[in-house]
C-alpha cells in the first residue's frame, strides 16, 4: 500500500468514529456506510460524505408541514409513488446528498455534463496528480458496435486483447513519465531536482492521458440524482460510468427505500411509448390491423422486444 | 389562539424533541434553534428545517479531502476568507440549508426570482388559504421616494396613515370575504352550505389580495444564500423582504460563523468601485486634479459619501 | 380603445415594418407573425419578439458542423426524431425564443416556477399598473372537482354563475379603486391630488387581487420550452395557463415544424408506462392472467382507458 | 492543407454567402464576421454562429416594451450603465450568442465548469478525433509560480525549453499513434485493416492526451458571457483560456458596444473593496492612522498597488 493510501485510509477511519447528536432526520442504513469507500474500476471509488433528508422529508415538503409531515406508511408510500410517476419534481429536490468520487478523466467529462450538481474537483493546476490510470479488464475490451455508433459489442481474440492492453499500459506509463519529467519531480520521492527547473503544473498536465484518475466532491439533490442515474445506468451509457451508477443506485436504496422502489418501477424499468407506439400496441391487444409505415422501424423493434410480440 | 396555530405549535414542539445520533458534522448553535419559528412581520415566520455542513465542510471540499479537511483554525479562517473574496463559489455550494417560510404573496413574488433555490409552495389549488393578510405598521407606511423610483421615503401625516391603514384593512377583509363566498365555505366553520355549490379553489383564489400570506419550503446552498442575502438585505430592497433577510443573516451567523464574518467584510459591507471610480479615489489620495466629467454623477456622489470626502 | 392601447398598437406596427438583412438562419412563417399580439383570455396576449435558429440549427449543433449541418430532409427529420425520443436534450437547447406575454398574476405565479427561462417582469414598484383584471367567462366557472384535488369539473346553475361573476367583478373593482386611493392618483387622469400624499407604489400594490394583469419578457431555449408546454398543455394544468400553452404550441409549429411533429408524437401524446404497467399490457396482448394487486388502481384505470381495454 | 480543413473552409464560405431578410434586430458589425473562424493557439478557433439581440434589446426588456424600447442614445447608454453597475442581471439575459469553438481538452475542462451555457460537444464515442494536439510556444513555457500556487511565472533556459517542447511533442505523438493502433485505423487513410479488429472508440480515446483538441457549440446569454469573461480574462486564469476570452471580448465589443463599455468600466477594470479596505483607503484620504492588523496582508498589498500608495 502506498503512503498516500495509508494516510487516506486513516483519515477515513477517523471520521467514521464521529458520534454527534442531532435533531435532524437521520437514516441509519446510510449512517452505517457514511464516509466508507466503495471501490469502482481499478482505482476509483464512491463515498457518501453527507446527506440531507429521508423518505419522510419528501412528504413533509409536499405537504408544507409544520412537523414531520408523515401519515401512515402506506399513505406516504402512495404519495411518493404518485409524485414520482406524475413528474412532481420539487418535493424530491428537498433531499440532498454529497459524494466524494474518484474516476478517470474521460468518465468525469461525461459526468460533468449534468449541470445541476455542485462540484469541487481536485486541481492539477494546484497539485500533482498521482500515477494512477484506468486499465480496462480484458473482459471489458470490445470492438466498436456495428448497430450502435456510440457503443461496443462483440468479441476480440485473446491475442488482440493482449496487444491492446499492452498498448494502453505502455502509452499511459510513458505519458505519466513525461508528466514527471516536465514537472521535474522524481517519481518516487516527488522531490525537485536542483539542477533543472520544471514547467508549471498547469502546463505539465497536458500530456496526461484521459484515463488518468481525478477526484471531486459532488453534491446533488435527489430529483437530479435520479435523473443522472436514469441516464447513466441505462445500457446505452458507457460501461465505465454505469459501474459508478450501479454503486450509487445501491446507496439510493439505503437512503430512501420508498423513493427507490417508485423510481425503479416508474423510471428505471418504465418505457415511454409514443402516440404511434400506443396505436400499434392497441392493434395488438384488439387484434386489429396496423400499417407499420406509421411508425419508425427502430421503435417497432423496441416495442416487439419489450412486449415479446 | 386559533385552532390551526395550536396544532402547528404542538407539531413543532414534537419535532424539537428529536434526538438522533449521526456521523455527520453538526452545528450546535443551529441545532438549538432547529424547527423554531422566528416571527417576521405580522403573520410571517422563518424556520430552519434541516442543514448540511458547517464551516469545516467548506475547507473539506476546497481541499477535496478524505477526512475532515480542516487544519488549524487560523488556516481554515484564512482559506474561507480567501475563497470568498476571490469569488471561488464552488466550496460554498457544498453546504445546504432548508427553510420553512411564511410570507405575503407580493414578497414571495420578489423572492422566487432567485432561481437557484428549491421550492415547495403551499398550493391554493389544493387547499383553502387561512384568512391572514399583511397589515403594515403605521411607521412603515411612507410616500413614494422622490430620488428612488422603486422605493419609499419621507413621512405622511397621522391622518393620512390612519386613512390608508383603514383602506388596506377594509379592502383585504372584503377580498377574503369574497374568497369564502366564492368557495361557499363558512368563515368560522369552513363547512359547505348544502344549498349552493362554490367554484373551484383554483378560481376562487383570484380575488385574494397580494398581501395574503403564503408559505413554502425553500432550500438553497450557502453560496446562493449569500447572494440572496447580499441583494435582499441591501437598503435598495423592499422593507418587507429585508426583514426576512435580517433574520436569515442571524441564522447564517449561527450556522457558519467564519463564513459569516468573511461575508460581512467582503460582500455585505464591501463596495465595487469602477475603473473611473478608482481614478477618482487615486486623485484624492495623491491630491491630484480630477475631471469629474469622466464619472457619472450618481457614482461620484456615492464615492464621496462612502469615503466621507 | 384606451390611450395606452393605441400607443402600444402603433409601436407594434412600427417594429413590424423592420426590414433588415442577415446571414443568420430565418424562419419565414415566424417572421410573418413577429411582434404580432395573439390575444389570450380577456386582456392577455403572447407576442414573439425574437428567435434564434430553426430545425436545421438542431442538426447543425448535433453534428457540430462547420456549415449548415443539414443533409437530406429525411435524414434531418429522422435525426430530430431520434434525438427527441432518446432524450438528447442539448441540440434542442441550441434554439432560443423570446416572448412578450401579458397574463394574470395567479397564472404568472405558476409560470415562474419554470426556472430555466429568463424573465423581465413589469415592476409595480416602479410603475402603476393598469386597471385590468381577469374576468372568467361563465362557461369556465366550474365547481371544485371531486376526483381531482387540484382541478375543476361539473356544472353550476345559471344563477350561481351570475352571482359568482358579480362577486369577482365587484371585489376586483373595489380592490383597484383602493389601489388608486392608496396611490392618490385619479382613476381617469392619473394625476396626483395636491392636497394629499399617497403611499409608495411598492406598498399600494398589496391590495391588488391575484387576477390583476402583469406582463413580462420571457426567453427560453427550445428544449425547456417543450418541457414547459408538455406540463402546461397537459389537461391537469389549470385552464387559464393551458390557453397560453395552446397559442405557444401553434407558434412552435410555425418555428420548427419537424421538431413540433416529433414532440407531439413522442412527448405530448406519448405515455410513460411503468414496469408494472408493461407486465399488465403484456398479459393483455398474450391473453395471460394478471394479478391486479401488483399495480396501483389509478394506473390500472389509466391504462384501461388508454388502450381501450 | 489537409482534406478536412479544405472541406470545412468551403462549408464556412458557403454559409457566409447567406443573405436573408428579417424583422429581427441585427448588428452589422457582427454580421460581418458571422461564421468566420478566429484562430486561437495553434489549432483552436472561435466562430460566431448565431446571435439574438443588440444593445437596444437590453433596454427594450428592461422597459418591458411593446416596440423598440429605446429612447435617446444617451438615455439608453445611461440605463445600461446603471443596470450593469447595480447588478440588474435579467435584462442582459435577454441577449444570446452561439459560438463554435475548438480548444484543447484541458481548456475545455475548465470552460465547462460554467454551468449556465448550452453545450454540444463533438463526441469521441461517435467519431474519430483528428491528430491535432496543442503545442505551447516556447515563450509560453514557464516554471511554476512561487507566489501563485495555480500559475506560472519566471523563465526557463533555452535548453530547458527545447527539452520540454520535445517531451510534449513526442509524448503526444506517441499517444495519438496508440489511439490509431487501438482503433486499428490507418493514420493517412483511416481505413480499417481487414486482418484485425480495433477496440471501440469510447475505449480507444482513453490514451489521448489532455492537449488533444476537441470542439463544441457553446451558447450563452449576455449576462453569463460577461461573467465568464470577467473570470477567464482575469490574469489569474490560465493563459490558454485567456486567449479565447480575449477574442470573445473583441466580439462582445462588436455586438453590444454600449454594454461592452459599461462592462469594462464596472466589471473588468473595477475592484471590489472590503469593509476593512474601505477603512484603509479612508485613512489614506484623510491622513489618519490605520492599524494594519485589521486587514489581511494580501489585501493590503493589492490596495497599495492599485492606488499607488
Amino acid at each position: 500500500m502506498k503512503k498516500n493510501d495509508e494516510k487516506n485510509k486513516s483519515q477515513i477511519e477517523k471520521v467514521r468514529k464521529n458520534n454527534y447528536k442531532t435533531r435532524r432526520v437521520t437514516v441509519s442504513k446510510l449512517e452505517n456506510i457514511l464516509y466508507k469507500s466503495f471501490k469502482v474500476l481499478d482505482y476509483g471509488f464512491v463515498r457518501v460524505i453527507d446527506y440531507m433528508g429521508d423518505d419522510s422529508s419528501i412528504v413533509q415538503a409536499a405537504r408544507v408541514s409544520y412537523g414531520k409531515g408523515t401519515k401512515k406508511l402506506n399513505q406516504d408510500k402512495s404519495l411518493i409513488n404518485y409524485l414520482l410517476s406524475h413528474k412532481h419534481s420539487t418535493p424530491f429536490e428537498m433531499n440532498e446528498i454529497k459524494f466524494h468520487i474518484k474516476l478517470p478523466i474521460f468518465v468525469a467529462r461525461q459526468w460533468i455534463r449534468h449541470r445541476t450538481a455542485n462540484v469541487n474537483e481536485y486541481s492539477a493546476r494546484y497539485s500533482i496528480l498521482d500515477r494512477e490510470f484506468y486499465m480496462p479488464k480484458k473482459v471489458d475490451l470490445k470492438p466498436q458496435s456495428k448497430s450502435n455508433n456510440q457503443g461496443r459489442s462483440g468479441e476480440l481474440s485473446e491475442d488482440e486483447k493482449n496487444e491492446y492492453i499492452k498498448i494502453i499500459k505502455e502509452t499511459s506509463s510513458k505519458s505519466f513519465q513525461s508528466y514527471k519529467e516536465l514537472l521535474n519531480v522524481d517519481e518516487e520521492e516527488q522531490k525537485i531536482d536542483t539542477k533543472k527547473i520544471g514547467i508549471a503544473r498547469e502546463l505539465a498536465r497536458m500530456t496526461l492521458p484521459l484515463n488518468t484518475y481525478t477526484q471531486w466532491y459532488w453534491k446533488i439533490d435527489l430529483h437530479n440524482l435520479m435523473h443522472f442515474l436514469a441516464l447513466r445506468y441505462d445500457y446505452h451509457a458507457q460501461y465505465e460510468i454505469r459501474v459508478y451508477a450501479k454503486i450509487m443506485l445501491d446507496i439510493l436504496k439505503k437512503w430512501v427505500p420508498l423513493t427507490y422502489e417508485a423510481f425503479v418501477n416508474n423510471r428505471l424499468n418504465s418505457e415511454s411509448i409514443s402516440a404511434d407506439g400506443i396505436k400499434f400496441i392497441k392493434s395488438k391487444i384488439h387484434n386489429k390491423k396496423f400499417n407499420s409505415k406509421n411508425i419508425s422501424k427502430r421503435e417497432l423493434e423496441n416495442l416487439k422486444k419489450l412486449f415479446e410480440i
